[in-house]
């Protein structure tokens, strides 16, 4: 026969779980927003739209400010709810996290700042592989998210593994600049431009690989072994 | 008469104490790594130092230890400590803090990486302002872990203050580099190469900045107002 206690108890643990679940929730919903971000970013960039450039750069302004929100919220439940094991793990790598969504959102700024800055350049040369590279990143970082969510850690293994695509496509689109600016200097700036976009890019594949490894300890307690 | 249980409560609160000490101390080491990291690559790089760079590359991997080491005693603490309020702010902090160091000692690294790698090239016509730009940098992050150790706000504010100069300092690099390049395209390669350098050192700027804003936090409960 369950006790006053024990029916006490299961109250706590339940209200716990929820107020764990809808930390993780608002992490994935930051997420989301930096995920949108780089997606949109690169479609400003390639399709020279700088009403969505625009967009993108105010909506970082909110990413910003979730970052904030669910950090206090992270401090609040350490404070109130003395955590253990798992759930420790999981409320304290939400502040890394959320951390590393703030750079994922800061780089997709940076990305739309370039797009401006070249709605108003002469285009050159299709660029196939920057959109392709774009990708592979918003794919990573909409993986991991969900890994996060699910405590799934193969899934975030599959997106730590294919960092390695991303800091190949780096390699390629540079040099493919590198290229362009020696057939043509007159096109530098235009492609130091884009030189740096993938580098965003590359900085963002990172920061989802990062995530993976905070996810991965959520899940066991240690790191992932990090020589590939 | 203090009773039994007052003595032990205070044993318990010079003990925690300790510990947090402790913990700020370590962080202060791996911020003095990270910032001996940022000074040592840009040498690397004016003296074509091969040996120094590739030093600077192996200490990575200790900074990258080190951001573990950190984050399981901070979350130990958690655990074990149940701190509160300044406390509290202070630990949660502590596991943002060491992901900026490891940020900065990741940008070093990769400064040391390119190096090594214009070590082999013809040097161009001096950039005073690179080594100048780094010691500006270099003096953020030694200043705002003085600001941490010391939880001195006034400090904290001063370091962001000065990240606009540094901003300054970046748009100034790369503007005269990519004159170099429309001057003699030969040159593209090492010019880009140095851009990504004073790319990497204003996010260096970026990160000190970031650890000044958790320091505000951890001091005062509330973010710095971001209007600059």
């Amino acid at each position: 026969v369950p006790t006053e206690n024990d029916s006490k108890r299961r109250h706590i643990v339940r209200s716990f779980d929820e107020e764990l679940k809808l930390l993780i929730q608002r992490l994935a919903e930051m997420g989301g927003m930096a995920e949108q971000n780089v997606g949109d970013s690169i479609k400003a960039l390639m399709s020279r739209d700088v009403e969505l450039a625009k967009e993108v750069r105010s909506r970082d302004d909110k990413i910003d400010a979730m970052e904030e929100e669910i950090d206090q919220f992270a401090i609040r439940m350490l404070a109130t709810r003395q955590p253990m094991a798992v759930d420790l793990r999981s409320i304290s790598m939400s502040l890394k996290i959320s951390n590393d969504i703030e750079r994922i959102g800061d780089y997709a700024s940076s990305i739309a700042k370039r797009a401006i800055r070249l709605a108003e350049q002469p285009s050159i040369k299709p660029l196939v592989t920057i959109p392709r590279m774009a990708q592979a990143c918003q794919g990573m970082v909409k993986d991991v998210l969900d890994a996060m969510v699910e405590r799934n850690t193969d899934r975030a293994m599959n997106v730590w593994q294919r960092d390695e695509l991303v800091d190949q496509y780096y390699d390629g689109i540079f040099r493919e600049l590198l290229t362009y600016i020696l057939e043509d200097p007159r096109q530098t700036s235009l492609c130091v431009d884009l030189m740096f976009v993938a580098k965003n890019l590359e900085r963002i594949g990172d920061h989802a690989t990062n995530i993976a490894e905070r996810v991965h300890y959520v899940i066991h307690g240690e790191q992932i072994n990090r020589q590939r």
